[in-house]
């Protein structure tokens, strides 16, 4: 299909470019009688937006996002619920001289190849702001899935650039600008990030997503197997270069004695396999991380050509993340809610009838 | 979707049970007027097949395939691909034992919840010999990759354990039994899996996939990013728990003054990337790493439960691959062609007509 | 999407040619634990198998069945049930002066003009061979529908070319070669049929289907109306030419004092909607209608031209139904038992929670 | 599918309730480079809008559309084009009496029971004010049709109950408010209407639409034959209860050696088939007629229940079309330009290579 559609029966078509008038998109396949006001949206949106701290982009967007169908009375009707989300602060005239160079590290020199044709503002269609949309739609999906499951979407950074941060607190992620789960590394992350922008540079990132309290059952084998739906889905955001499920690359050199995870009727006694056996969830916590790379935008002198092939270089002024990653983890979460509501309605669709008379067993804490 | 379909426009349907009388699948799709013999596919599943060394399986599948619908007069019509694989030796009296019992890292336990019956006979369907039919389907991909854009693709395995597998030489990697690009590591790896099957363990592994040749322009943001596209289809393998494109998790630490490829006249200067901006192709060699966890059938005492919910302990018998990654090469390759083709067609569908006026840029060595 | 797959969650992906090896489907998404075995899917494939009186073609097909996946002890498991069968009368030889000749009303001249290439033996892919496996399919979703909904689906002949055929008694669809649901107007289609054989020539059909018992609820508006979704799968039947659902084309010179269903606590007044309002299911029976053109081949000379695109006469030989309507009833069943079970289980999926305090109001009788 | 996503490659996705604050869609898979402005998008707008004669509702509704993303510079760029049209005119007053009443014909109750929630405003996603969507996307599948395959899209109504309207003279279509290809038949149509609305009861009507200009080779059997998926839009339209394709219900009574169209190298000699044979185009005329039911707001009291099930009499105030036909021939024309861009696109992805050495027919005048 067309490549804008996520999902298959919870699905979420996004439209909009960095510099045009609007970003939003459709949410089809919400199932009715869900509560939902544009403040449950707003939340997550206002975790992502820019300009929040001196360590992200300075852009102001104050991201207000508007329902404009499929809720009535409070409560989803089971029609298309569409977001919109008005663009404010688009300098175009920032671009201006970028509409006949191609940025290294930018989507620009492939965009142009495959359409013959390109909005070169702020990298249009290709711009992380399109991930906005995918916030404001998993809201809605988090919310079903609280509600409906008890299922709880949390992330954190667990690395920006060499430098590892622990998870000693999931409480504190929202108190600070990096999304670390352990306060007491943020002045080492707040020197690092000066220390970046004064160089001009930019940096990677890893983060941390877990889903807990999934049901064991969600995911469709062969090829529709939740962990290559959430492979696909964390690899669908921008700068994302990896994605591991569970002891992921670390498996490599794992013997079986030790990677297979066993079951007791107390529980899961580990959980090597990050909640997804066989492509099927199987009621342990599902992790997942993602590797960003850094932001290719950066004021040092770059080597490219224009378009006409000759070569030039580049410098890039305007503003930008110096690390994407920062902003990645409210993404994160919503495209992990968005695989899971999609892949629940997908197994009540088909199993609804099911009793399993084998009692579930505990995950590992 | 039903999860048994993979791709958009040049779709494969798989089906079969390990120990049940076929596995196969269709493919629906293809562009008329390609030459296709069964031996262009069985060349292939050889490739794949169990019991073509002390180090697999020993289980004995001639694995041979019979095209029953859509080549006429030694082409394709345009019209579905049906491709049959008998299977030929079940011997589902190793698996009488497993009825009633979850082995652990398998899909036992997920499946018998998710759908409250289960094929135990060898895994039913998760058994990773529903591969066989990817290869195949693969083959009819490659083919056409190879003679409609010259494209090549090929793999090795780059890590067994912790023993790295230098890419020294690709003429060999069909020469040793472990699809390794290195033949001075065979007998350090011979000895390893030799090591290994006494111990009665098992082992983990690493995957390198490359696609050289790939134009540029292929792709389709957002979702239908050809990254997040590989990403599904490599997680969708059996034991594959990580996936990454061009730096992957490296990129985590890289600054972007060193991760973002430089274009010049004469080529790109780096392939950081691995062949993919913004969700689309760059004209340089896709690379893609998998991590393949050891396989969880092993001779060691593992503890798990029963159908009641009881405690017991599981020893693996049967016929078992102690690396399930050895095989994993064809396999990876198969999956990588079945996206390139789908994304080719879908890409040809919406641009077929464009002109880019623009020189293409030769790719990194 | 490539056009052999039907359905969203029952999905079936169909195979094969008129005179290749075999022909068949994967079933994807059938819930799991319904028995379900080779008999049942047998009859109704018996029901529309060819040979069965003089008035069809006398190509004998035994159409035998056998199920490759899917089927575990006696039960669905929830994987993909792929049903084949091979074809056993091929009389290609029958065919061979075809090669290069377009038959008018046939998709000779449009496939070639597609594709490039055609498998020309008995019409390829094109001949009405392939409904085979919509009514094995079929089998099973009518199967789940009256076991899990008590839905009923049924079928009759109401028109013979210009014979009208009352619907008296369908007790007597089964006892008679013309699926007619009057055993009085038998007669008079023998002689019809008889006359127009010595003729050489063929006649158009109109088929009436009926579910009963379906739930008030299934469908997706918009565009994934059930009605919608009828009409697509009526059409998709070889020779079908129009399809009607309630009161049809006679809705044209109706008042809206007449036409909408008035209802009462008792139950609706009338069924003039045919079960269908707003492209959800009212819980009345769902009507419909569908016309299908007469046989292509004839023995009577037509004017065509050949692949150099010179003129010439066609006279068809060989084994054709001189009514392909009459074998249309089981194949429209089971395309409206398709679309029945898609529809119910995507309602399920969005709406499983749903409680709806107004009572359900009986269907008019 | 969620069902509110229409097409493969050329996708259109639409949201909007009769009275929330706006309607729209997301067109997704655009071939970039297409020249598009606003203004080519509501003049098609224009011919649907309402008000624009006493025969029509006087719902007053500019229906002025604006495009939000997937346009840069007056071309298409290949991203999702987004489509927004505020509601201007919502008298949700005149709809407050309703919240607790079905009315009949309506899809008041079977929106009720399936989603247990219901916008009772003017038929909140039921109404047929969702139509203009379609036409706004329309329009622009119409516009790359013309420009790149010189396909042309026209439509008139040819039945107002039972009054049968010649097609005499095409440029008078747009001439008169009933889209009358004869403008001597206007009298006649006007007392007819103007008698309706004296009595407040309402009428059925025929449509019929014509694609010219349509290459041979469209179409994707045996499912995504282009006649299922006609039929499929057709019958999503509001009020459409039969589909007809060329001959249609006619060839019933037609004998083989009448319907086949026979080919000459001067040209076909008729089309019954009205140009599709085995799903695929034949290079002739596309024709489709379509059956509209009366609108089911009328004036005259009808029996319903309201929501505890209790009866009642309903009468339906407001402002309502008393033949929901009239303003069908732009949704019509819509809706076969959007089947035919999808299958146009997927044609060449799948066949974009193959030459056919065989002349192309002439279609029949």
């Amino acid at each position: 299909m067309s490549g804008n559609t996520f999902g298959t029966l919870f699905r979420i078509t996004s439209f909009g470019e960095s510099h045009g008038p609007a970003i939003g998109c459709v949410v089809d396949g919400c199932p009715p009688g869900l509560e939902l006001a544009t403040a449950d949206i707003q939340a997550e949106l206002d975790r992502r937006k820019p300009g929040t701290s001196r360590h992200v982009t300075q852009r102001r967007e104050p991201d207000e996002v508007e329902i404009l169908s499929g809720v009535f009375e409070g409560r989803t009707t089971g029609t298309p619920i569409a977001l919109l989300i008005r663009n404010q602060d688009q300098r175009s005239k920032d671009y201006g001289n970028l509409a006949d160079t191609f940025r290294p590290g930018h989507a620009d020199y492939s965009y142009w190849q495959k359409y013959g044709i390109r909005d070169f503002r702020g990298g249009g269609r290709s711009s992380a702001r399109e991930t906005a949309v995918r916030v404001a739609a998993g809201a809605i999906a988090k919310k079903w899935l609280r509600e409906r499951h008890a299922v709880e979407i949390r992330g954190c950074m667990t690395k920006l650039g060499s430098i590892e941060i622990p998870i000693s607190d999931w409480s504190v992620v929202d108190e600070n600008p990096f999304f670390a789960a352990d306060l007491a590394s943020v002045p080492q992350l707040e020197a690092a990030m000066d220390a970046l922008r004064r160089e001009g540079d930019s940096i990677g990132a890893q983060i941390h997503v877990v889903a807990s309290g999934v049901p064991v059952g969600w995911g469709e084998p062969v090829y529709g197997r939740i962990d290559a739906e959430i492979a696909a889905a964390m690899m669908s955001i921008n700068a994302v270069k990896g994605v591991e499920i569970g002891a992921g690359f670390a498996s490599v050199a794992q013997k079986g004695s030790e990677h297979g995870d066993e079951l007791t009727p107390q529980g899961f006694l580990s959980n090597h396999a990050g909640g997804i056996v066989g492509g099927i969830t199987s009621g342990q916590d599902i992790l997942v991380n993602l590797a960003i790379k850094p932001t290719s935008s950066i004021r040092l002198p770059r080597r490219s050509i224009d378009r006409q092939g000759q070569p030039l270089e580049v410098v890039t002024h305007g503003r930008h993340d110096p690390c994407v990653g920062i902003r990645a983890t409210p993404i994160a979460e919503a495209m992990l809610a968005l695989v899971l509501i999609d892949q629940a309605l997908r197994h009540r669709a088909q199993c609804g009838d099911v009793v399993c008379p084998t009692p579930k067993i505990p995950a590992h804490p």
